[in-house]
């Protein structure tokens, strides 16, 4: 089955009403998908390739159907306007088309269409909105190509490090310059990509959730409280190697554990601080790492998040504490080196508010409130304005997988939901 | 600063008397060192090697100038006979020439030369034990060229698996049969190499501690009580991947956070059951690995030994049972597998009561009983005749590494012990 008889297969088109239609919502994705759609079914368009140069291109075309100003900035940030009824701050909503190497076709490409598809319902519907509104593309969110990502949307609020930019090669071992010359951009364009931010009103992503809270609640859409910024520490254990049969028990530096003391007790700090903090050891490697042999080293990473930054900085300090007091009581030693620090954003109450209004409106129900423990470019912009996000319900929380998947009536009703929201922002 | 010079650095030759010469014995030493000698100052002598060859025809010339009656048998076991007054079963002393790829000088060496040493003091001393007596050098007891070992003694007992032997591989891609070819052996001569074990009284083995026992102790030299089989054990905790921003703490089946809480018990078992059983996660592998990834799987190896069978079952089985229920309590999957279990060998009383007692007369302290945590051609041997070790102080524990090291002073004074130990068990 193709993707597109995929997406339509169980699409209940009670939800094709006001203007929005599954079936176009559909079509686009399936259409969007074949740019860099990979053997396996999923998604190779990394940032600043052909590939995401051919998606924007996709995307301009079908705003220029819908009667929109397109443009490209500097960064290869797309905007299609529709002016509104007055000549106000600009309302935003959008995402990104790039991807991950072996990604999915939903990261990204669903909040810009479902962005777009809310611009179609409106022609449909006669409707103009008071503020001017524009869908944006934002470039490189994934960060695949120079192992950082979210510049686009950095560009855009006046972020980007030019001198930090300049230094990265991508992963075939080209330099910035010769990368960006590709897809027609420059060092200079991408710096001189600042939006006057004072004209923004607000940016509103909808994406999915690369979580499973909303399949367990068992909702297509939900709005997010805040964004998770993540703190990232390299924490490196340094015992005693030896011969594992020739050191007694009692006379050990055993590296690994002392790291086990350690991660037994990292996973206890985030709920004594909130319900939306994490703590994860994710990567750990040991030191000579053979079966006979006691390990001497173990470097190991602790990704933290929470949605508030003293919550999130109340966590990180429990974890470091912890290191050192777990290397005294194994008598090793341990060094500590924090590797990335984001902090978070919240999303302010009045957003989040007309979201919920919104949602209510559309699904009948209480609207359900989450964070988001990923960092999205609403992240980068929301620290300069109103920021917010709508997530769809992910199938089995599975995302950055050509297994990512979202049903089509949740994606449908989460256009519905945005368009309410959208609504609300553009007329107030 | 050469090996010689360094073994002569602070010798004092007050233990060069009763016809042991610490000065022959580090000149011997310094001479095999230098066959494999590495640039880092380690030893490169791979089991089958020409290096391990070179060593053994040296010690063969030696053998030959003390007047013994030498042969090398079909597995390339070399043995250097003294016949005894009496024509009685014969005392074998020795170890093995071959090591790790990057080792030390005093692993197998120390063991062998011993042996010649004791030999060398009967010469000039004009004694002959009452038993025949044989130096023996084993081959491929390290097994670093087929990832084996021990099968010199092995073969020597009658235990080789000529079918297994015969399907590996170096290395280097070389089969056994070539291998052995390079230095005059054939699959069939090595089959061929069974002593006939009524005609062997005992066997005794100096070897290097390798742990840091006798070193706390300050003592030069110990008894050992017993030599520790290990069990292998691999087992795999298969938990769920997923986003470490995305997936609450409470929602997790985190492969890492079971392992851990795994080894943190692990570690208690030992202690349990007996003071000489140790219990080692040594080797662990994280999937996916990713510093914002949950992980999905974690394998990890124990290996565990005792001194005796029932205690090192003790602790397997208590390991056992630890990884189905720590698997239970964190809801993940766990598989279990015995990679190896090879049972311990312990030391007949009476072997250790007359190896303490010279120890005790050359010591004038009573004698310093330990384990053995690692295997030793001892282990093979004493299966069928009784076998015993003497163990030498190692710096540091350290072993298998150019640092191993133990000074000639500590050497020299095993090689009493060893003399009056040997002497006690050829002349019973």
């Amino acid at each position: 089955m193709n993707f597109y008889d995929q997406l339509m297969n169980g699409y209940n088109d009670e939800w094709t009403h006001s203007g929005v239609n599954g079936e176009r919502l559909a079509h686009r994705l399936a259409e969007l998908a074949k740019t860099g759609w990979t053997e396996e079914g999923g998604c190779l368009r990394i940032a600043f390739s052909q590939e995401e140069l051919a998606a924007k291109k996709l995307v301009m075309q079908w705003m220029e159907e819908e009667g929109l100003e397109v443009e490209m900035d500097g960064a290869g940030n797309v905007f299609g306007r529709l002016e509104g009824q007055e000549d106000l701050p600009v309302v935003l909503s959008g995402s990104h088309v790039d991807s991950v190497p072996h990604g999915g076709h939903f990261d990204g490409p669903l909040g810009v269409l479902s962005a777009l598809e809310v611009v179609s319902a409106w022609r449909e519907q006669g409707y103009q909105p008071k503020r001017p509104f524009e869908i944006v593309i934002f470039s490189d969110e994934e960060g695949a190509r120079f192992n950082g990502g979210l510049t686009g949307s950095q560009a855009f609020v006046g972020e980007i490090d030019s001198e930090k930019e300049r230094k990265r090669v991508d992963y075939e071992g080209r330099s910035y310059e010769e990368v960006l010359k590709g897809v027609g951009l420059t060092p200079e364009s991408v710096a001189s990509a600042k939006r006057d931010l004072d004209q923004v009103h607000a940016f509103i992503e909808v994406h999915i959730e690369q979580g499973k809270r909303l399949e367990k609640a068992g909702l297509p859409a939900g709005v997010v409280t805040g964004i998770a910024g993540p703190t990232w520490l390299k924490v490196v254990f340094t015992g005693a190697a030896g011969h594992a049969g020739n050191t007694p028990m009692n006379d050990r530096q055993d590296a690994l554990v002392a790291a086990s003391d350690f991660i037994q007790k990292v996973k206890d700090f985030p709920p004594q601080v909130s319900d939306s903090g994490v703590a994860t050891v994710g990567k750990l490697e040991v030191k000579p790492n053979g079966v006979n042999v006691i390990p001497g080293e173990v470097e190991l990473t602790v990704d933290i998040r929470d949605i508030k930054k003293e919550w999130k900085d109340a966590i990180v300090r429990s974890v470091k504490e912890c290191a050192e007091a777990v290397a005294g009581e194994h008598d090793i030693k341990v060094d500590l080196d924090e590797l990335m620090s984001v902090d978070p954003v919240e999303i302010p109450q009045d957003m989040q508010q007309k979201a919920g209004e919104a949602a209510k409106e559309v699904l009948g129900q209480d609207p359900f409130y989450l964070p988001s423990g990923a960092g999205h470019d609403a992240m980068v912009v929301g620290r300069y304005v109103p920021a917010a996000m709508l997530f769809t319900q992910s199938k089995d929380g599975i995302s950055h997988n050509p297994k990512e998947w979202s049903s089509l009536n949740d994606c449908t009703q989460t256009v519905h939901v945005l368009k309410r929201f959208i609504e609300k922002v553009c007329d107030e």
